[in-house]
């Protein structure tokens, strides 16, 4: 092999491989969609939700005599390119969350876009890095329902693992009902969004498209 | 420039530009310490909240009836090098956050070990990538005391852009005083961890060291 054909063997290895995509993928995240401009409020949040895997889940808690207590979870809101923006989680009531929110339903997700890989230098409590808090219920869903079998569909194609996770925890799919959203995804303070038009961002673009 | 020479050049290029303490600063991560094992407790969570940057803020919303609210935040212990432990942040009453807190000052930190990048290919949920969260009372620090000199030089050393951030929002120093630690980082739930534990991790390695 000459030392020509060696030398764009490297070109093409090293593009490959410092590409952002193979650096994402390499991290579990989902990134097939440019991020949305920040005008487009509800088409911004529904990125943010449907390209990251993880979040903190917030509830009240029971043993810390009614402290927020935010837990580290996986989540899921669809298959990779098709999320319906309700976040759905795989949890064990050995955990604290699932407890909690079984004694007091409302809870909060909350998101960054930092890990997304797409904040660049800026700092990650920088208003145009994203974030999203999701306020609302967290629900328990009933074995063998419909919503069960979304819920499941939804979190294995973006948490393999989960399929393996020992059936003696006794892990139980929940849902997080929606009712209010607090986004910031650029200077200006927090963005106003309805659970409406996060529901049907198609319908809400008119800000980003003037 | 010889073929060969060109090849070492990429071979370089690419060792450096591939080097996981490359892709680490590029994003603003702190890594200069190895992982603890994960038997030694007090030293796994102390090393999860110096080596990472950000993470969930819960507090208790005063806007949405009591609901926990968690928000992203930038934190520092310290410097790089040199955490305390406790964590400093640099909040507005623009933000809900803060606004919160100077009413209930019950709140919560979460921390995940996955943005840092050392979980591999686990999942975010899987016990043994860490988390960690550290109950206690969000307090505004008073200006121009000691304290906020040390939070400022802890905070600005870590998140450099908080220098230029407007004069008028009004931006202020709060820390988290620690009553209760929940750190997950390996199978078999929370570890058994407390306060002076994580404040002297020194002193409590023997069961990593068995």
């Amino acid at each position: 092999m000459g030392n020509g054909v060696l030398n764009s063997f490297f070109y093409v290895v090293c593009a490959v491989l410092l590409h952002p995509g193979f650096l994402d993928s390499a991290q579990g995240r989902f990134i097939s969609v440019n991020k949305p401009d920040p005008r487009n409020a509800a088409a911004t949040a529904r990125w943010l939700v449907a390209q990251n895997s993880w979040g903190v889940l917030n509830t009240i808690s029971v043993d810390l005599g009614g402290a927020p207590f935010g837990n580290v979870v996986s989540f899921s809101d669809g298959q990779p390119n098709n999320g319906s923006g309700i976040p759905y989680f795989y949890l064990t009531t050995l955990d604290p969350t699932a407890r909690n929110a079984l004694k007091d339903e409302r809870s909060s997700l909350t998101i960054s876009e930092y890990p997304i890989g797409t904040c660049g230098k800026k700092d990650p409590e920088n208003p145009s890095c994203a974030k999203i808090t999701l306020t609302g219920k967290l629900k328990l869903i009933k074995a063998d329902s419909e919503d069960a079998k979304f819920a499941q569909s939804a979190l294995y194609a973006k948490h393999e693992e989960m399929k393996g996770w020992p059936k003696d925890h006794n892990f139980q799919f929940f849902k997080l009902e929606i009712e209010d959203i607090f986004l910031i995804d650029w200077f200006g303070g927090p963005k106003p969004l309805t659970v409406e038009q996060y529901m049907h961002p198609e319908k809400y673009q008119s800000a980003a498209s003037n």
